[in-house]
């Protein structure tokens, strides 16, 4: 029985890592959705969110039926309670690329983003898709400095999100209220992201020393993103 | 042992609870601070977090201590992992909570919120309280009829956030785009607030229906909140 046990466990771990994948495929593709105006590839986007959603419930149904049939003590139960928790945070970062190709969708046949932030929000697209596939390999690898790598790879998301709001703020913004409220929300969606995958790398950080890494912070620029600039 | 453990459960259902209260308070002293430019309160509601942080960490180590010593199945797992969740989307309110405070502290001595957005801004804190002292409620009593009329509530929050976006796009906007960015930010941090109450609410539901609540959607306005209006 231990052996199905630990196979079934196993293919938990899996699934949280396809659930991974679909989710930095997710930002990566909303973000050009956004940058390019791509309706069908943002409509695609929001379609294919369904499928993380039900990857994570059959994960969560499973790894509770885990718990009642097999009744894990010690390791065994954290690995399973720290799933859990994994699959919430890359459900919830699956909702935010949701949110980033509705926005493309919503500005159709515009680009949400001015000329002039373009580059900043593919920097901030492609950081949120690489640290999500670093979390994947973190979850497969159970690596704890790979996992400390995010934090500063989320230092790197706190620095574009600030040079997003000092252009915001700047005097010379001329892009009008609505788009200044679309990219405030854009860069939110981001850094909520990044947070997500900083959040899994901190749990498989837990599982494997035992010990909240507190140094790896979920948030790292609470309230308004230019605290601190 | 069973009625230890019953017991225990129970102390688990009193501390979610207390959660609730605390957050329900969190958001509105938060508001206060924010509309009164109080920077006491704010900084009061900055440093009460830490209790909320530390009574979710509590709740989810004795949760998790249940599930090794007593290895609950059926309903008794459902209650315990049920838990788990509820004490998550508290922790994560009483975060937005606290965002709202460090914006309130951060624009100190003015308010982030122009005069004539003051009263939007006020009833959605009230609502937010009031969602989450329903939330709470629903903790006590598992009322399904109660837990439902969260989903209503919730509508009224999303009425509200689009107001506030009308109000930043319409033409006449005067308070430039720093006040713009903040605005839209607060928006969606009552919005986030009131979902993980609704989100507890479900959760309860499930619970004591064993049915996914899926009328009762954990964000009702994703993307851009004018999306629709």
């Amino acid at each position: 029985m231990r052996d199905a046990y630990h196979e079934e466990l196993d293919s938990i771990g899996e699934g949280l890592v396809d659930m991974a994948r679909l989710v930095g495929s997710a930002i990566g593709r909303a973000t050009t959705a956004m940058l390019d105006a791509d309706l069908k590839m943002a409509e695609n986007v929001i379609a294919a969110d369904q499928k993380i959603d039900d990857l994570q419930r059959d994960l969560e149904a499973r790894a509770i039926a885990l718990l009642a049939r097999q009744q894990p003590v010690a390791t065994d139960l954290r690995i399973v309670v720290t799933s859990l928790r994994i699959s919430a945070d890359l459900e919830r970062a699956g909702d935010l690329a949701r949110h980033v190709a509705k926005l493309a969708r919503l500005r159709f046949p515009d680009s949400a983003v001015p000329r002039d932030l373009q580059a900043t929000i593919l920097e901030m697209g492609q950081l949120a898709q690489r640290l999500m596939a670093k979390a994947g390999e973190v979850i497969i690898t159970k690596d704890v400095d790979l996992a400390l790598q995010l934090e500063t790879d989320d230092d790197e998301m706190d620095l574009l999100h600030r040079a997003l709001f000092q252009h915001l703020i700047d005097d010379r913004w001329k892009h009008g209220i609505e788009t200044a409220v679309d990219v405030t929300l854009l860069g939110r969606y981001y850094e909520r992201f990044a947070d997500h995958a900083v959040s899994v790398a901190k749990r498989v950080v837990y599982l494997v020393t035992g010990e909240h890494a507190s140094e790896l912070q979920t948030e790292s620029t609470p309230g308004a993103p230019v605290e601190g600039a």
